[in-house]
């Protein structure tokens, strides 16, 4: 792929190259107000900034809607639509790109707004990048369906028979999902003893992450109308990586019959940056097999319907240890989003433009490659070594845990997320 | 109870005495715009225009937030918290008083007001009360959960062990929630039929309905602070009925292991009144009894933490034929709303302003006090005899279910929610 080169310093690592150009919100000393932004390698274009300094003069069609990039939430610009979200996206490139000298006089050229515009990422606070409406949480990952059915059930249950026929997808909560950098306490709930009847009431010993991407929603649907399959994709506004933190000894307790409630809820971390589902285009892959015959409202003509995503999780320790938990895949997936979506509305529920749709943990088929400490320990059983000589069984109060991920290389630019990052405060006393 | 009588002819029977006062959104044909209204007796108070009248000048602290009365959702008078409700809604009563002659000059010697601020209800339009951020579902209702259960699972097996030591839950879908009189489609999904281990696509067979309570939130709470149950009727706005229609059929097949999804999340029904939390305190009482020890965390001072509120759900179907489905209690719940609050946040989950909880189910103990139809007709199995000769096992197109709910009797003015009311659509072709 030919790289798209800026005429701001781009380094080489960096998961901003002007092939990615994602969206956030951002606010700084200079300017605390919440305001739209594009990231850029070390750098923030400040969407606010550029448009009022008549940025946009070369886009007629964003004339009337540059108030946008004013909001503190990405919802206005989402619910413009796929075919705005790509002019402007195009746009942008034009502008920062080396070999564009029809725009250069916009902002290369132009001292003050360049000034005023373009700000080091180091020196800004990130925002979630929405306001959520509603949350849904998929469970699309096969591989860590299956390890952890055997886990709980054996290996000739792993799945529930419902699995490859559809979508598997709880309700999460959605007041609870944090930005990247906030820290997650650990949560206190009942808990059920081994070989006892009877809860007690304690700090989780089972603190867990779940490695996920979720997808943005940018446009409303119909109440009582499903989404086909084949449109699906035109309501998603991007992407962005997400740690669904995760109680396992609250949930093993209380998840029956209707499912995890605050085992979940006490915590849900995205990364900031939002990667438009264009610049994902590039990197469309098969999902894993499927052997059931789906019903006609899950059957998806593309066969490239998802991404191959680099995932990688990093845990460092209080002490300062660090390793690589796990390098997994978003193609380990057995359900695209648009089917995620067309299963979702089914019934006739709507979708609103702000409303989250998490992957489910993503984990690869080997060690070294899954997407939950649950897997990694067998369920508990193997603790994780770590250098220095520490161990890990379950999160311990201090750890962060930095999940990144990136599509492409460095030759052509990388499409990455930048991090999804938190740690662990100890429980109230 | 002495009555609280109104120079406003308020009949005898109407659910909206003065001791009720309900607020709610209206709009009109004369004013289009969604605001905020009491109800009583057969008129709607326009608060809007009250306020703009100057109907407030009797209550300074109301001064500079009158504007909260021509939004288009109690969200914001409800941030405003239970102290000023209170005043607002005795400030209100005091100016529809009959005895009450200081207030008579703001509205009922005021003619041109009154021409501007009394609305037939007959000729308003009711929308959701509330933005609703999240919506939380809880199981309280023992008999429900016990029948079903046995139903379900054989009576050894009715309840699961978490049952009576935490208020079981789920977290539900808020886009879908309409206001009373929205009709609702009849879902289609993924059905197993019986015997068979292959699912087929089809509309809806046994689609339900179930009685709740449902509060709605009015204080916004920490993320990771969980609220002290003593302290958390004071995140209670209001209380409305709620109608959580359900597939049980699709239910049946998508539930494991996740819990409810698409057989939920296609339309949930609520009454547009919201009883203020002040307007059911003469009427508390003690939940069910719950013999099993509590976590302190879940250990209520306080007795008489739930309502006496009468619950009636009544069938009319498309030939008109009509009869009542159920007579119930709201005092049919082992967990008060305070105790789910308190579990809802106990691992950290923070609440917001618009947040809706419901109760679960409300059944009593008898035939005919069932709150769905999966229990009136024993799982199935014995269908509901109508007068002209209908029989029900479940809905049917164009069946209406309408939920009404009061506390106090016709003597002292009954405290009642109105309708709340949706008729079944045919299925998508």
């Amino acid at each position: 792929m030919t790289p798209l080169r800026s005429w701001l310093a781009v380094p080489k690592e960096s998961p901003f190259s002007l092939r990615c150009l994602p969206f956030g919100i951002i606010s700084s000393a200079a300017d605390p107000s919440r305001r739209v932004a594009v990231a850029i390698g070390n750098h923030a274009v400040d969407l606010k900034a550029f448009a009022l300094g008549g940025g946009f003069q070369g886009l007629p069609e964003m004339h009337s809607h540059t108030d946008v990039f004013s909001e503190d939430a990405l919802n206005r610009f989402a619910a413009l639509g796929q075919d705005r979200h790509r002019a402007v996206r195009t746009y942008l490139q034009g502008v920062l790109r080396a070999d564009d000298t029809a725009h250069a006089a916009l902002l290369r050229d132009n001292a003050p707004l360049r000034a005023s515009a373009i700000v080091p990422l180091a020196s800004v606070t990130m925002h979630l990048p929405m306001r959520i409406g509603d949350y849904t949480d998929f469970y699309a990952g096969i591989r860590h369906a299956s390890t952890v059915g055997t886990i709980l059930r054996g290996a000739d249950k792993a799945l529930q028979p419902n699995y490859t026929h559809l979508p598997v997808a709880y309700h999460g909560r959605a007041s609870s999902i944090v930005v990247s950098g906030t820290p997650v306490r650990r949560p206190r709930g009942q808990i059920l003893p081994a070989g006892s009847a009877t809860p007690v009431f304690a700090a989780c010993r089972r603190m867990d992450i779940e490695l996920e991407m979720a997808a943005l929603v940018c446009r409303d649907s119909a109440l009582g109308t499903p989404i086909d399959v084949n449109e699906a994709a035109s309501y998603v506004f991007g992407y962005v990586l997400m740690n669904d933190w995760s109680a396992r000894d609250i949930q093993a307790w209380e998840y029956v019959p209707l499912g995890p409630f605050t085992a979940k809820n006490f915590g849900t971390t995205i990364s900031p940056w939002v990667v438009l589902a264009d610049a994902l285009e590039p990197f469309r892959t098969a999902a894993l097999p499927n052997d059931t015959p789906l019903q006609p409202y899950l059957n998806e003509s593309r066969t490239d319907a998802i991404f191959d995503i680099h995932l990688r999780v990093e845990l460092k320790t209080a002490s300062g240890n660090s390793m690589v938990l796990s390098n997994s895949n978003a193609a380990n997936l057995i359900w695209s989003f648009p089917q995620m979506i067309a299963h979702h509305t089914i019934t006739g529920c709507n979708l609103q433009v702000g409303d989250l749709l998490g992957s489910g943990t993503i984990s690869g088929p080997d060690p070294g490659t899954q997407g939950s400490l649950l897997e990694a320990n067998m369920g508990g059983k193997t603790p994780i070594q770590l250098p220095g000589g520490e161990t890990r069984m379950f999160l311990e109060d201090g750890d962060t845990i930095t999940i990144t991920g990136w599509a492409g290389d460095e030759e052509g630019g990388l499409v990455g997320f930048g991090d999804c990052t938190g740690q662990v405060l100890p429980a109230l006393v």
